[in-house]
């Protein structure tokens, strides 16, 4: 291992922010140099992770998701929570990626000295940001971070991805119930922990009140997530601050729930399970790429499927090897 | 073969709807017989696909997508065009699985014979909607549809599904620019064709051609997809119907440039090439699960990577048998 290695990953356990900066960078390069230091990083740190309440905040653009997490996390900060926001989606407005700037977002927390906030990179590609999310949480964890909030946007697929490396979800909703409401699939439901309907102020109180009853309603159509914790619903308002110390209180119950109850690990488990099958595939694809008889049979199966003489699925059979 | 699939197969091609549903369902399908029977039916009837405009139209919940979609699609038919639309995104509002029904969604469009519409399975996995929508296509093609719609809802991922299994993309915005256009990667805006800024009719007309002239200066940061087609924002009224002649013009010469230039080609050979790989790693996968060897080497990874005393990647590694 380089020992520039061994150094980053014992700045990273001194909990030197910037040496976690770049450890984070480090895990989400795709060069193949980077990932080898990446994975002798993680291996080092390997040890002293797992330790953080892992949340994953979700929602739609527009909901108030900075000023939620702004307000949330200060008052986990002020609380003597050791604080990581992690924003994992590539649409986010956090990523650097995104057309227009957002310079003031989480300002406040920006300069909290012992709150830790990681856009996106800007160099990210679509997709390919939420891959190493997982090695993100480990080294805030492996740098004392005892609590790791993992921001996503949009609807469906990124709550399932959120969900897949935290131990508890909040899904942040507007009052703008109809199409709100409608967007969100059952399946997203069934992976709510907490659900906290935003904006509960001046002239939509009234929206957001009626917007928690019908998800409370929409929640008792779902199959639970757990046994060990039924999903809450509450109003709050992130900008007048009104209710956010019962949605805190919400997650830490729900984690405290979780934790006692043994599903937690159970959830942390399964995770491990899913993420190490999807990672051996990425193994094998990148193994397949590089072989030389695949890409020798290339031209043809591509031939051949253009054509419409074979369906893509008979050539992927080919060209996996699975088929002869 | 069995006998039941090559009759499917004449009815697909004889452009019967309930033939085409039942085919689509089929190759929605998780089910090992159903994936078996897909291949063959796609098998018999690939010499008949390829031959629709492929648009896909992305946009977020609430910008007014189903109503644009009607719309477009009622301009299309009237042409004597022969229109499918199919809804990949599992969070759309289409999906039987959405919390509350939209029955009244499209309801003109639903109601003319010449149009095939498909919702996405009620019962689809998260995740797993859109892998197969590139099948739907090409039974659609077969089918006679010489147009066919591939609508996602969201902001980032699904942009990029669409734009992997159509010829074209279609971006539909609202014009509460602020939030959309931050939350609107560089990457999302590169994949573009045509951008259209509904709701430019009465109070929000002014705010329609402001989010209008602002798409067209982001525009102009971002590599232009292709050097056949330089990509067009315009403003539209889905509801009233004004300025959708315009739309409807850009799309049809949109796709004509693209044909002509024969980057419609490499767009296709591309897609064709990178779904090729994904089915191959996805072979490797399934036949890596069924694996005795690597079952019995889960514990022991697992445990492992939950000590902290090895990475998932390098557990993975071995699971692959990649690294011994």
């Amino acid at each position: 291992m380089p020992a520039g290695i061994a150094a980053l990953a014992a700045a990273v356990a001194r909990g030197e922010r910037r040496a976690l900066a770049r450890a984070v960078t480090l895990a989400e390069s795709t060069r193949d140099v980077d990932r080898e230091h990446a994975g002798q990083l993680l291996a080092c740190v390997a040890g002293r992770a797992g330790g953080a309440l892992r949340l994953g905040v979700s929602g739609a653009p527009g909901v108030g998701k900075s000023t939620f997490i702004e307000a949330l996390g200060n008052r986990l900060a002020d609380r003597g929570r050791k604080l990581a926001v992690l924003a994992v989606d590539p649409s986010s407005a956090a990523a650097g990626g995104a057309i227009l700037g957002d310079k003031t977002r989480m300002a406040a927390l920006t300069r909290r000295a012992e709150v830790f906030i990681r856009p996106s990179p800007a160099g990210a590609v679509l997709g390919g940001v939420g891959r190493h999310t997982c090695d993100a949480v480990l080294l805030c964890e492996a740098a004392g971070y005892d609590t790791v909030i993992v921001e996503t946007v949009g609807v469906g697929q990124s709550e399932v991805a959120a969900a897949a490396v935290t131990d508890l979800l909040l899904l942040l909703l507007s009052p703008l119930a109809g199409d709100e409401l409608q967007g969100i699939k059952r399946g997203v439901m069934e992976l709510a922990d907490v659900v906290a309907v935003n904006k509960a102020d001046g002239e939509t109180l009234t929206a957001a009140t009626l917007t928690a009853a019908e998800c409370r309603a929409a929640l008792n159509l779902v199959r639970p997530r757990s046994r060990a914790w039924r999903a809450e619903v509450l109003t709050c308002s992130a900008h007048s601050g009104e209710s956010l110390a019962a949605v805190e209180d919400a997650v830490l119950r729900c984690h405290k729930a979780l934790a006692e109850s043994g599903e937690l690990e159970r959830r942390r488990a399964a995770q491990r399970e899913e993420r190490l099958w999807s990672e051996a595939a990425q193994r094998l694809l990148d193994k397949l790429r590089r072989d030389k008889k695949a890409a020798g049979l290339m031209p043809k199966l591509l031939r051949a499927v253009a054509a419409g003489d074979m369906t893509v699925t008979a050539a992927a059979g080919k060209l996996a090897g699975v088929e002869k």
